[in-house]
Order: C-alpha cells, then structure tokens, then sequence
C-alpha cells in the first residue's frame, strides 16, 4: 500500500481540452489573460512540513510512497537545471520538496522513497515541435527528460522510479532502454531501484518492472506480472480540489475493499492523496490514511508480503477475497461485512484434521468442514467494544489448502 | 443542537496580544506593515454556495444555525450601512453573505435563522475613545452597534440574536435596555425572537432570554436557566485554522458525549464550524455534521424538545445521562459506550409495573427491577450490521418515573 | 501660486458613471468583481518622502500647498477616526501622510499648508440616504463630515482650508455656518485660518473667503471678490494617469501664461500634482514646477502680494499682462512673447517726466511716450545667455499710474 | 542616434552583489522569500502600444533603435522556445513583445530594427556549471544561446544584432565565429545585418562591426574603427528607476553635447530608455526623445550619414565640434553656447575665397579670414522667436578645408 502525490491537473483540463467548467471558473475569479504559469507564485508550500507529512504516511501502514516530483504541466518540485525558474526552488515555495520530503523520509520513517516522473510534458515547445515532427527528432528527451531522469536518480536515490506519460512516442523516442540500462548496471541505485511499466507507447502493461495498465486499474482477477493500482482517495482527482465535497471522497470501507481486492490479485496499491497549494494534507485524507493504518494493525499480516492464493475470491460467498503467506503456508479470508447469521462459509480452501481458523485480532475460532468442500466458520458474537477491528475482518487458515 | 460560524480570530491574536506565534507567522509570510486590514480582498467566499451550506446543516439534524454576522474585528458579512468598506459587498466576496444564507435557510430548510453580532470591536477608535473615557461617552454604540442591530433585526427577521462582546463595558452603556424593549415589543419578530444573555458586563449567566456564561460551558449538572454550550469542533479555534491536524477536531464520539451531557442538565449545544476564506466547510467538518445527523435520526427522540429529567447522569453507572419528555412521560437513557457484560444497570428510575424498556432503532428489551432501587436492562447481542446506531445509544423508559 | 494634490477621480467614471473606456480597462486587466476598494492595498506610497515633494514645492516658487485629505471616494489620507478601515493608515501606506507632509513643511520651508477636504462622499451609503430623503435627514455630515472637519483642524491646524463637494445639498445640511463659527472663532487656527466658498449647493462663487467658482476657473477680466484659479498640470486630470503622454501636460509657457492671466484679474493660481500610488510626485511634473520657480525667481516681484491693476490686460498689445505693488506703487506689464520688432509699446499706462521702465532681471530700459496715452518701449537685443529669464519678461513701471 | 530599451537590472544589484540599499528595499516591501522570479507576474505592459513607442523614436530622429529582447536574467521579450515560462508570452504580458515593436516600425516608420541579446545569464544554472568547469564544457551556449539566436534573426530578421555579456567566457565557448559565419553568409539577413563587437571574452573594442568598448564610451578623439557610445538618458541606471528625481536625467542640452561630441569622433549614440513594468514611456523620457528630434530637424544635415572631419573640435575655442559631408564637402562646426559676443572664431578649417558660411536654419553669415589660420564668423543678433534653435548650433562651412 503506497501513498502519491500529484498535484496541478488544473492545467490540462483548462488550458488544453478547455472544458467550460473549467474555462469559466477561471474567467469568473482571474483576471483576463490569467494563464496556468501564474499559479506558480501562488503555490507557496509555507505549511509543507515533511516529517508531518511521513508522520500520516507512516500512521497509513504505508510501506513507501511515490512523491510526483514532476507532473505534465512541466514544474519540478526539486531545484531542476533542466527547469530554471519553473520549480519548487525557482517560483513559488522556495524550497526544494523533494529533497526535504526524502530527508524525512529517512530519518524518521522506514517507509521507502518513490519518485513519480513524467516523461512528456503538455505544453513544452521542444516537446510540441518534436511531437509535430512525429518524433523524428528527440530534442525534448534530450535536453529536459533524460537530464532530469538523472538528475533526481543521483540526488536522492530514489527505491522506487514511476515513469508516466509517454505522449504518444514510442520507448526509442525517449531512450528509455539507454536509460534503464544505465539505472540497472550503473546508477547509485542499481542495487535496489524497482521501475513501473511507463516508459514509451506500447510498454505499458506490458513491459516493465510492475505494471500499472491504467489509472485506477483493479481488474478483479490474477494477473501473471506484478502490478498495480493507483487510484485516488478523491475520486475525481489526483490533485487537490478545493471544491471537492465529502461525498467525492471514498469512504474508509471503500478505501479497504480496494485494497482487498487489489492484494487478492497479486496487486499492489497506491493511493493518491492531493496537497494543498500551501502544502498540507486535508483533515480527511489524514482521516483515511490514519484509519488505514488502524485497520492494517490487525489485519497487515494478511497484506503485507502476501501472494495470491490458488482463488483470488469466493465462488460462492460473496465479499471473501484471499491471500497467501508461503513461509507460513497461510490462506487469509478478508470478508467485507459481518453475515448477520453468525458464520461464514468459504468454499475455497480445502481443509484437513489439522486446520486451524483464527479471527485475526481475537482467537481462533470453531468450524465445520462443508460438503463437496470449503468449511464454515462460526463467528463470535462480540459486544462493539471487543471486536478486533472495524469495516473488514479476516480469517487465517492453517492446515488447509 | 445548533451550528455557528466565527470568521476572523487571528486578529486579536497577532495584533492586539501579540502572541509570537502568531507574530513571527505573519512576518515569514506576508510583507512587512501587512496588517489585518489587507487580509479583506484575500476573503474571497468564491465557493461560498448557501444551498450547500443549508443542506450540510440540515443534514447535521440541528434546529437553527447561528451565523457569525460580525466578530469583534467588526467586519460585517452583510452590507451595513454603518460599516462601508469594511464590509463583505464592499470588500472580499462583494457579495452579502447573511442575505444569501438566509434566503437559503428559508427556502429549502426548517432551520431557523439565528444572527451572532459582537457589541464591541477590538481596535475601532470610537470603542477605544469610549472605553479611554470609562464609558463616560457612548458615540461607539450611537452611531456603530445600535444602528447595525436595527439593520440587521429589520433587514433579515432572525429567530434568534446570539450577542457577544461587552467590551467590559455595562449594559447602559450599551443602551441595551432600549434596544431590547424595542426588540420584544415592536420589532418585526417581536413574537418569535430568542436572545441569549451577553448584553453588557455582567448580564452574562444573569439574564437574558437564556445564558451562554462562558464559551464552551458545559457545567454537568443542571442549571434552572435555559442555558447552551457553545463550543467548537476544533478545539483549539472558532475560525477556521489552515494547520490544524486531525487530532485537533472532535471525534464524533466526543461530540455526541457533549450533546448528551449537555442536553442532560438542560442545555442547547451550539457546535462551531469555521469555514474557510473562500467560503466552503472543510469535509471534515461536513462528515463530523453529518455523522451527528446520523445519530440523531435515530437518537433524536431523546434530544429535540426534550427537559432535562429529575436526576442528569446515572450515579452508579457511568456514562448514561438522562432526559424527560413530558407530554409521553418517557425517560431516556442515553448510554456512551456498549457494555461488555450484555446488561446495563440504571439506579435512577423507578420503575413499575408496566415500566416497557426499549432500545431507539430496535425494539422492546427485557429488564429486572433492582433493589433498593433501578433496573438491569438486557441488552441484545447484534451483529455490526444490525446495530441500530454507532457511538452511542438509548433506552426509552415508560411507565417509570 | 499652489500646488494641489488629488487622487482617486477614477472611482465616479468607473463605477459612477460607468464611462465605457473606463470599465473596459478595469474589466480587461483586473478579476471580476473587482472593485474601487480593492485598489486601496495597491495604495502603498512606499517612495512617499514629504521632505522631498516640500522641496520641490518649494522650489516652485509656491507659497502654500493645498494636500486632498480626502476626495469624493473617501478614503482619508489620515488616521481618521470617523473612516475607520478606510484612510491611509489601516489601509494601504500604514502611514498618517497628512502628518507627515504639515511636519515637513513646517520642519523645512516656509509654505503654508492648506488642506482640501470634501464634504460629500460618491458612494457613502449614509450620504446617499440622506440624498434619497431630500437631505430632511443629516446623519452623514453629523457622523461623517463634520467630526472629520474638527479633527483635521484640530489635529493639523492648517492655513487654509479648502473645502470641495457639496453633493447638492443646502449649507443648512452641513451645518457649514455653524462649523465655520467654531473655526474662526474658536479653533486653534482661528486668527490665521483661510477658506474658500464651496461649503454647499449656492455658496460656490458667492460666499466664502475667496471665490472658486468652477474647477479651471480663469474670467479673464477682475473679479471683485478675491479669488482662484485651480487647475491641472495634466490637463485632462487630477488624479495622476499612468497613461498620459507628453502632449496633455501643459507645457511651461501655457503655465506661465494660466498664472500670469489669472494673477493680472485679482486670483491665486492653484496647480495642481497628481502623484503615484507609491507615492511619487513624476520627472515631469518636477520640471514643470522648478521651471516655474526659475521664473518666479526674476519675475516673482509681480507676482506675489501684488493686486490686480486699473487694466488688467493691454487693451491695444495682445498678451501683455498687468499687476500693481501699492507700497511701491510700481505697475508690473508681463509679456508673454518677445517682440521681433525690438520695442514693445504698452497702452494702458499714463507716463511722467519720472517714469522708470525697468526689465526684471536686466536694467532700466529705454522708453518713448506715445500719443494719445501708453509709452514705447526699447527692449534690448541680448545675446540668448544674457536673456533674464525664458517664457515670459516683466516690465516695471514707477512713476506712472 | 538610436534608442535601446534595457529592463531587470535590479536582479543582479539586489541578489548577485547583495548592495544594501536593494537587499533592504525588497525586505522592506516585499514578503519574506521574494525572489527576482515573483516579479514576472508583475511585469505587466498593459500599456504597451508599440505603434506609439514607434512613433516617439521616430520624432526623435532616430535611423534606428535597440531592443533589448534579453537581458542577463535571461527573461525573453519574445516566446522563445528555449526559455520556457521564463519569456513575455508565458509570464506577464503574455505578449510577444518583439514581434509587436517589430511590426510596428515596419509598417510605420523607417526607423531600422536593431535587437540587443546577451550571450550568458546570470543565474542559469547550465551557464554556472559550464562557468565552473573553466568552459571546458559548452552546455549552456549549446541549448539557450545559440538556439536563441538562431530563433530572433530568423523571427525577426533584424538590421543589427547588438550582442553583449561574455561572462568571461571566450568567443570558443560561444562559438560566435559559427554562429557569425552564418549570420553573414547564410542567415535571411546575411545582406543587411549589422552586428558589434561583443562576442567573447577580449573580442571587445578588438573584433566585429563595430566597436562599443565600455558602456557610456565617448573618448573625446577620433577613433579608426566604426563605434558607438552606448549611454542612457537616466544617468545611473539602464532599466527604469521609479525612484529617479528629475536631477538624474540628463538635461537636452547635456544630450546633445553627448551627441555633438560622439558624432564627431566617428560614434553613433545609442541613448537608452527604460520603459516601465505597465509598458510605457515616460514623459520626461518623451520629452527628452522630442526635444532632440526638434534639434536634428535643423541641425540633421551636420550628424546624418556624416564623417569624422580632420579636427573633432576647435583647439582654440571650446565647445565647437566638427563633422564632414563628403559629397558636399561640407565642414560642420556645432557650438554649444551661444557667445556674448556677437562672433565666434573658428581656428581649425583653412578658407578660401569661394568660403560661405551659413548658419542651420538661417542664411549665410559674414565672416572674417584669421592669421595665422581659421576665420571669425560674425553671429546675428536674433529676438528669441526668430533663433533657428535652441540648445547648440550649427555652421555650414563650404569652400573651405
């Protein structure tokens, strides 16, 4: 489970596809001629507080995070060379929230450091002529995005690269087979670095160290690769949007039933929280994120380092998705509401004489083996303060198959 | 159970006390000579939407709101004549905020309309000439508070006027005596207005129509006056505070402790929310409010219109308080947190022969008298999807007394 | 001869008259709903330094200045108890330059310091509803323009005091006999006090201490009454335009001309400045008034504590211009442009045998009398730096009547 | 006689030398934090109207003007594909500046397009790096100087390219010859184009098409080589100084010394004008430009398309300076003051018989033949309305050498 941060979507909705909302909003509250770059002295960060902010995502059970450190409108939160006078260091905060944010990360956390880069950028004139080229020409690549890759490989060592954003050119456009050549056999990271699936037309979802497919992907079944879903907490937007209101957040049970489903299927999550233009994070999304942890120290054992078990969910019951602990030969059952009847029947495993089924949080619990096969369990009857947590419960099974 | 908005209290903080937090905040962050004044243009209300607003508070299950329509800084959020620059048409939103809420209220709600209005303002130099003058001179309450009371009461008919801010100065100087004999006798709500008890120094918890005594009053027993707890969902502040964490706000159960305790002992609970410069409830205030909403739709029995009851809390259980509702002769036992034991003991009633225990959202439960006095009342084991209610819940006592 | 500062005449062709040029310009280059107040922040005066624009008044050759303290709009250039939020020390500067600017007068020059005050306010909304009642009712003047008056006079104790704007309204309405009584009877400045005649709808051109009749007044013929020319260097304006080009500054010689014109028929010249809202009096207004005080300093001799003569222009020479010194009994014959034909014949004068003629700046010149009255003039022909002064020359006749 | 518009010098005073009076008027006026970049939004040009500024160059005699399309802070005027978000079209007036001034002085004027660029950046951290490297490296002229460059002549196809600011890099680190080889020899203006001698380290004063040495460059003597006297009408600085008195500008009789004196040694003047952050012209800037357009429209024959002469200036008499009119041959003795006394002797050019004399703008003039050498011209005695000019004067001497 990871946590990201994008922000400054704004840009292409308005100043690309030019989507009325958006058009008149600006209109309405700017003055005329108000273009997306005179944001930047807006975007002052002044709360921005990184070890807070690895604080929450700590608190999240998070085991690292992905920080868009460059989004497609181009603006880089670290001090890029490649960047002068549009990033984080140049306009606006003043600071480099990069490198404070991989600081904090370090010193107080043992949460792993993603970076979220974007290859291509909406409105970059180099981009632009190269793209009108159909990509015969490679300027872009080589004056901003391969300088940039670089640049923050080597400053923070990152763990985690997330490349987005191709604009349509394929992987050779953007050299990125040099450039993971270099970041697997020779950067400061070679040891360690892990890659997505970004990096041209065509590789995603399909080549890459794990594949994100697309935004919010959560394909319900086993994928062979290792994969993905990033999705956002506000489920309208990466970004923060200061007129989202509490019924556009996904609620905590929602949140976890994502989550569920995504380990279930060998995926990994990631999930989007947007700052704010003065650079903190929302009440609500701390909210999310903090009963996220809660619920993940009963239940973590069943997420974390699991694989997908031989059934992804039950056939029969619904809302029972399953995992698997090799070392400890472990099937985990996460049911995603408590039956009103007092038992759970899982059709799945295949049980034996010496299978054991504990409640995680509580005890173990009695169960009966079912014909052709699964078992049904019998679940306590628990007073609202002693049940172990709240929204998902899980069930181990030892012994069983 | 009410809901008010306080704009504004930095003010005081930064330029009448100089708190250095305060102080050294505004020094990194805005130019020097920045004074409170230059913050009205930032005061935009752009996403203020009074229909939303309305819908929010209607949804939170309260019977009126109080709308902050000038603090002590004597910014006036609707037009007033007696206020002309310093104003939210003149200055910020150009919009009259008081005139939009209340037409909202009163089109798409039942809530009714209550009006906070400061007597005194910190740093207006009539006040300050007055107050130099030992009140010996009244020109600040001739030509500001009188005139914008008049303005107000006449402009937009409010069911309640919640007033604030003596300035240490008495009610004669305030001519409050005149102001109110016109306001219950030939003002345009002369039949239906409430008014609370901050009328001038040493009005307050003394008279008045009922008593507010200090903010965030909350006494635990009863008072023989109508009185009201007035407190706030960030504990730390009525307005709206950027950097607030989520362990600043009020879980839902602390609040529902104190809308119980306080409806106990006989009071209202008036629970502020600070919105934000450009006009929208934070969704963290949105989900406190409507998780109160949700409570109260199936606790509501035992809050609206009720007194409070012979004994205020249970005093050998803890954490049950009581109320009465005369015309059913019903007792109401509202208990905070869910035994473990599968019964609750009441000390306080006397019970009868046809003494019938209900639990609101559910239905009859058995009991056994107790000796010397009291009932055990035996609560059912349900599932988490058959609870009537989360947080806290109540017991309906008839034929008891 | 004076210098008047005024600001702010875009509020009424703004949003008074809602002139189109004027609304297209504020709609292209501000936000929506922006409005006049919002310019006050933007009012910063930080290059504001009272002792250089006393400098350079006095460098004109000026004897008194004339500060707008307020204009229609009225924001108050000082702390004004009765425009709190709206005046030049809670809004904008943070700075009283009314005190700053009577300090440094009265520290470094020996000009008197007249203060120009409207009665009247565009926008007040307790003016307009006095306006709305036919002025029946007269809160405005009573908790507005009258305690302004006093505290202005109190405070700074000008020389003169140059009252504007009478909305229409009757004297009776503002109380300006009543004011006026207290002012020269019992103020602080009332032994030395100044006034003008706009102090309500009828006085203007027939009450007062002198007469001001229009803006730009210039009769050219006497008056009997003393009176003033107040008019513009920027011809089209007050207020200072950051758009003005060269051609609508009036050039040296049309200044010399307005001054020469309006001294000979019994007035004062008021020239008026606008500055910059930062504070700044610009390049070219600067030289307008130091050219002026390069002329006064040869020709000031018939300029100041002169009267108007029997003639005051030359009945048969067009552009010579006459004024009278009673102590000397010197006539004073100015001539706006230097005759080719090298004598200069002057009608109006009656000679004797101890006629002297002389030209300011150089020596006696010599003269023939003509028939049937006036004298010939012999001017010199002086090599260009020798020439007393440029613009204009003045001829000294004693011994003549 | 031409005219540059320089803007941003405050970046370098303020945040590269760090001078006191700088660092404490941004600290004073601005919030905490604020960087040179923040001022981009604020450089507005809203009342830029290039037809206009075209028209006060034209007045002023100019044959062509200077743009400065950037300076060393590296901000481009026009929307350079290679300063993305850090030019006119992206931050500020969203404008392209240079297209429009472009335009303009082509369709309505016949004054040439000249185009100011600097080689190197202040703060660019790609020019840093190549700086610390001894310019081992050439990233920064290989991805922004160059390209550049290449952009404006191909845009805008200038008559002259006036480079300048080597940084102290050599004209190998540029590649200048390159970049000039192609200028000459393949570029769209390769048959018109102009350049000067700013190309690199030493090539100053040595190399190029002209020569402009230091900044404000009069030596007084004749020079072999073409160049040119750079300087500016504010006398301390090249980019607008709000807080200019009128005291630092030069004075119209100080300009055309300038003038008088470049010409005469084989210069042209390059008199620069720095407009302000809302697009204009300054008056007294205005004025200055008009004042010297009203001087050459008499004195033109003796600066236009003429040469050094034998002497510069007279060693006998001081402040007469010559120049020549090869088809003409024609000597122009320009006197700076008009003398006393009623002749001014001339020792440098040898007459003849056939030598006349004629004063610009009135008719030929007797004189006398000198011993050992040069002749006394005899100066009329003119009434002020019938002198050809003011200021300095010119003598047309034919006949003579």
């Amino acid at each position: 489970m990871y946590t990201a941060i994008k922000v400054f979507e704004i840009m292409w909705y308005w100043q690309g596809q030019k989507i009325p909302s958006y058009v008149n909003f600006m209109a309405k509250n700017y003055p005329p001629g108000f273009q997306y770059q005179d944001f930047a002295p807006h975007f002052t960060a002044e709360f921005f507080d990184a070890k807070q902010w690895t604080d929450i995502f700590a608190s999240s059970g998070a085991k690292y995070i992905v920080l868009t450190t460059k989004h497609h409108e181009g603006y880089t939160l670290w001090g890029s060379k490649y960047s002068w006078n549009w990033n984080a260091v140049d306009m606006g905060p003043k600071r480099d929230l990069v490198a404070e944010l991989a600081s904090a990360l370090r010193e107080s956390s043992s949460l792993r450091l993603g970076l979220y880069h974007s290859l291509f950028e909406w409105f970059h004139p180099l981009f632009r002529d190269d793209a009108a080229r159909n990509f015969t020409t490679a300027n872009f690549p080589q004056e901003k995005t391969l300088p940039e890759l670089y640049e923050i490989v080597n400053a923070y060592k990152p763990e985690l690269l997330w490349s987005d954003g191709d604009g349509d050119a394929p992987d050779k456009y953007w050299n990125s087979t040099g450039f993971l050549a270099w970041l697997y056999n020779e950067s400061p990271v070679r040891d360690t670095i892990v890659t997505n699936d970004r990096w041209g037309q065509g590789t995603i979802c399909k080549h890459g160290g794990y594949y994100t497919c697309t935004d919010r992907y959560n394909p319900g079944h086993l994928l062979k690769h290792k994969w993905e879903n990033c999705m956002t907490i506000d489920q309208r937007s990466w970004g923060y949007r200061r007129d989202a209101s509490l019924s556009d957040y996904l609620t905590i049970e929602e949140l976890i039933k994502t989550l569920v489903e995504t380990v279930s299927c060998g995926g990994n999550l990631l999930m989007n929280v947007g700052p704010t233009h003065d650079g903190r994070i929302l009440p609500i999304f701390e909210e999310r994120l903090r009963q996220m942890g809660q619920w993940l120290n009963v239940n973590g054992e069943a997420i974390y380092n699991t694989s997908a078990w031989r059934a992804q969910n039950d056939s029969v019951t619904p809302g029972v998705w399953y995992t698997w602990r090799t070392n400890e030969k472990a099937i985990y059952a996460m049911f995603l509401s408590w039956p009103n009847t007092g038992h759970i029947f899982l059709s799945e495993p295949i049980v034996s004489e010496v299978t054991q089924v504990t409640l995680l949080g509580y005890k173990p619990l009695k169960w009966d083996p079912m014909k052709p096969t699964g078992l049904q369990v019998y679940l306590p009857t628990l007073p609202l303060s002693q049940m172990p947590c709240s929204w998902a419960w899980t069930l181990r099974l030892t012994g069983a198959s």
